[in-house]
């Protein structure tokens, strides 16, 4: 039934005006809800026989109403109620409530809470979370003495292009021609981080009703920029081989997929490689069913057994997107990352990265691009990875120690991460909130996979705790299992394994 | 009319099998166009029907299909022809044509392809539409003095609160208490540069069906990310008196506005300043009516009239989010910018901050840190608005020389740039292009606009130049004017004014 004003004691004939008067009611009628938020008005030819007025005195009330900011009116729309009735503004003074009804709706994952929570470590928690190099593994003298003789000239606070400083290009790409990522500097473009590089890719080539396949589990970045596209975002399991292609031959079977992406080395969170066969499969459908691979091998140099891990990219750059950081060797705080592409979606991921923040902080790139130089990262590679191996096989140990029973775990051979899951699955949520309780995270399975999966996993980082700690920890965690599976109902999970 | 595969010549009897045969043909004329990309196949029951054969053979030549990439289909939905027939992988090469049919179309807006080239400065051009500081205004000693004891401790290689340095925010809310755009050091959120920071408060409030209005011209960046969020951005054009709010209030009686972009400080490009009586006007509007107010105050301390220029977030804390950089007073290679923000809306930013890329470069924060304590920044800032205003004055003059009959221009009274206005329109993209030929650049000021004027105006940058190249840079402009105006039609354009 559509509204009409109430004209009961509307006086004609008096001082106030018709126009007010009605006006006065119809905005009475929104702040008490008769009228709710977004309604349409009748229009001013009804307004006007209803109420016995001319056609001008209906269009005057409801220009009245828009400019107390009860209604928003366009010709050939109509009238609506606004959203909100008109504040006070004396009286609204600085109260921030009014911002909730306004902003839209966001749904923040779980992967990108956990992520948000891995990030900070508590007072008395063993962090296993904590999934960044040790600062004492960072070579902070070497890089200041770098740095000395680079800032005077100044050459921090200029600007620099989008795609980033020239010559940290060049090194990088003379880095990636010996890895295999790039070939010319013209390929590269710096990002702040690998994190940014991951985001700038996923908004170049997906959006909204896209489909993108990703390795599962993965880093919960990942996730969050696939996701946050809009795009569909379809799981491919890992297993001791790596990702499993034969699955995403399964889904592109069913589905136009643009972009799949994958760690073809010292997979974070599980450490393991992609096989031979797969990384030419993978890179076969690329070719021939046209899609994008993104290629994060952030983790690519710290193989933990001496064997080189050459990367995906130089076997199809023009179908495979790279991206890298120095974060894992030489710190995060650089915020140091780069991607290397060929073809048109380059000068879309420089687009994309000028809209974002013109370009990456210079003095960082100036330090990278001075590290770069000679042997210099190559030397602090070999200087770095036998300590973290180290750290890997106390973490195992301790593992076996106190968790033998209850949970298994593949052998990292790269990166700076083990994958423990659960012969017995449990409520993981729990598991997490009790591990705190006990003065020791983790980062939950849940939030590394695209996909729920039956079993409960656990990526504990070896890299940044000190490892005299592991033991500790480890220990923290046994008890908080303990703990609750004590709560949980008998027969509610059985044994997976 | 549905599609029909021919069966003509289908051997039944003979050792090739029914499905690969009937899946070839049908492969053919997906090759061959007769199957369009996207066009829905006939259901197995059909094709069963027509090709005399059972529902399983109808199923397996789909599966085929699938598997060699020519088809995708889901039960349920059926099947259909994917985008693009599959490619043989090893002809296909490195060949990068294929990323064009399955990138989205972008459109590059002019503001953002403008920004661009802006950013460039070409051989022999005399770049006034270089919208930055010079290099020989740049703190270059003092900041690498305050540099070289930071770096030792390590502390620019690891990891940062997403919200940035805790020092650094403190220092900021320090200054923002001073000049009025924040309290607390918890309002505070570092970013890659305004530029970073003028994108995440859009992305944080902004998606597509929101209404939007922004000043114009404004900032080219901040039309870029407003109109990247998919919202409807209006204009508010700016007079001597800064934005017009009249307008907005008449965009408010039509409009659901949820965004109001302005600087209302030393505006860029044309130097004014919002009036105190529109400053209060904008306020109330926002308490009243409920939208956010995007305070971009990046050149707000670039007054080159001695008089402080207060900001206007300290009237509505809850309402105005605040946006600023070190960009224009000591570097923009620094990459050093803030979001000041109270209430919901902060921690929204704060997450999407994380998402882009965990946090912005460290090394600069620390810097920032160490130059922000004392009074050095308000020091340097008294050393080099000197120069700025000889630069402007010797601008103006230059102006005043050579294109005083054809133009028009307001005396900035801040910020680093002169809005010049033609009296006559000319076509601007031809006068861009003739200007590079002469060998002058500027910022056409359709880049900078929201809606298009039927005036012709250019924002010349007096920050970066030498001014030695003010006058040959002003000269070669007129001659480039003088040109496009021999080769306009007679009477195209009225005298405007």
């Amino acid at each position: 039934m559509s509204y009409k004003v109430d004209l009961s004691d509307i006086d004609r004939a008096g001082k106030a005006s018709l126009t007010a008067q009605i006006a006065d009611r119809i905005a009475a009628d929104i702040e008490l809800g008769v009228l709710g938020p977004g309604e349409k008005l009748p229009t001013t030819r009804v307004l006007a026989e209803h109420a016995g007025i001319n056609h001008l005195t209906a269009a005057r009330i409801y220009r009245r109403l828009a400019d107390q900011g009860y209604v928003a009116g366009q010709v050939g729309r109509g009238t609506f109620v606004r959203s909100h009735p008109p504040v006070d503004a004396q009286e609204a003074g600085d109260d921030a409530e009014w911002q909730s009804s306004v902003l839209r709706p966001r749904r923040s994952t779980y992967a990108e809470q956990m992520l948000a929570e891995s990030l900070g470590t508590g007072r008395d928690v063993i962090p296993f979370a904590a999934g960044f190099p040790a600062p004492s593994l960072l070579p902070a003298q070497e890089l200041a003495a770098l740095a000395e003789g680079r800032l005077r000239d100044g050459s921090g606070l200029e600007y620099l292009p989008v795609e980033g400083l020239p010559s940290l290009r060049v090194r990088l790409a003379e880095l990636g021609r010996e890895l295999g990522f790039a070939s010319e500097a013209e390929e590269v473009v710096v990002t702040t981080g690998g994190r940014q590089a991951i985001d700038l890719v996923a908004r170049a080539v997906l959006g909204p009703g896209d489909v993108a396949v990703v390795e599962s589990p993965t880093f919960a970045g990942t996730l969050t920029s696939l996701q946050a596209t809009g795009a569909q975002v379809l799981a491919m399991p890992v297993d001791d081989e790596g990702a499993d292609v034969a699955v995403l031959e399964r889904i592109l079977a069913r589905h136009e997929v643009k972009l799949v992406a994958v760690q073809p080395a010292c997979q974070n969170p599980t450490g393991v490689d992609l096989s031979e066969a797969r990384r030419a499969r993978l890179v076969h459908l690329a070719r021939e069913r046209g899609f994008f691979v993104l290629e994060d091998g952030v983790y690519g140099s710290m193989a933990l057994d001496g064997r080189d891990r050459p990367r995906l990219r130089a076997q199809a750059p023009a179908h495979v997107v790279y991206v890298d950081s120095l974060s894992k060797s030489i710190g995060g705080g650089l915020r140091l990352g780069w991607i290397a592409a060929s073809g048109p979606v380059l000068p879309r991921l420089v687009r994309l990265k000028m809209d974002a923040d013109l370009h990456s902080a210079a003095l960082p790139q100036h330090l990278a691009a001075a590290w770069l130089e000679g042997d210099r990262h190559q030397r602090h590679l070999e200087a770095v990875i036998p300590e973290y191996r180290r750290r890997r096989d106390e973490l195992l140990e301790a593992l076996e120690r106190h968790l033998g029973a209850e949970a298994t775990w593949a052998v990292p051979t790269g990166g700076q991460h083990v994958w423990v899951t659960l012969r017995r699955a449990v409520d993981e949520r729990a598991l997490y909130a009790e591990a705190l309780r006990a003065g020791v995270s983790f980062l939950p399975g849940g939030a590394t996979q695209a996909e729920p999966t039956a079993r409960t996993s656990l990526r504990l980082s070896f890299s940044y705790l000190d490892p005299s700690d592991f033991d500790e920890g480890v220990k923290r965690l046994a008890r908080a299992l303990a703990s609750v599976r004590r709560r949980q109902p008998v027969g509610a999970t059985a044994p997976l394994s």
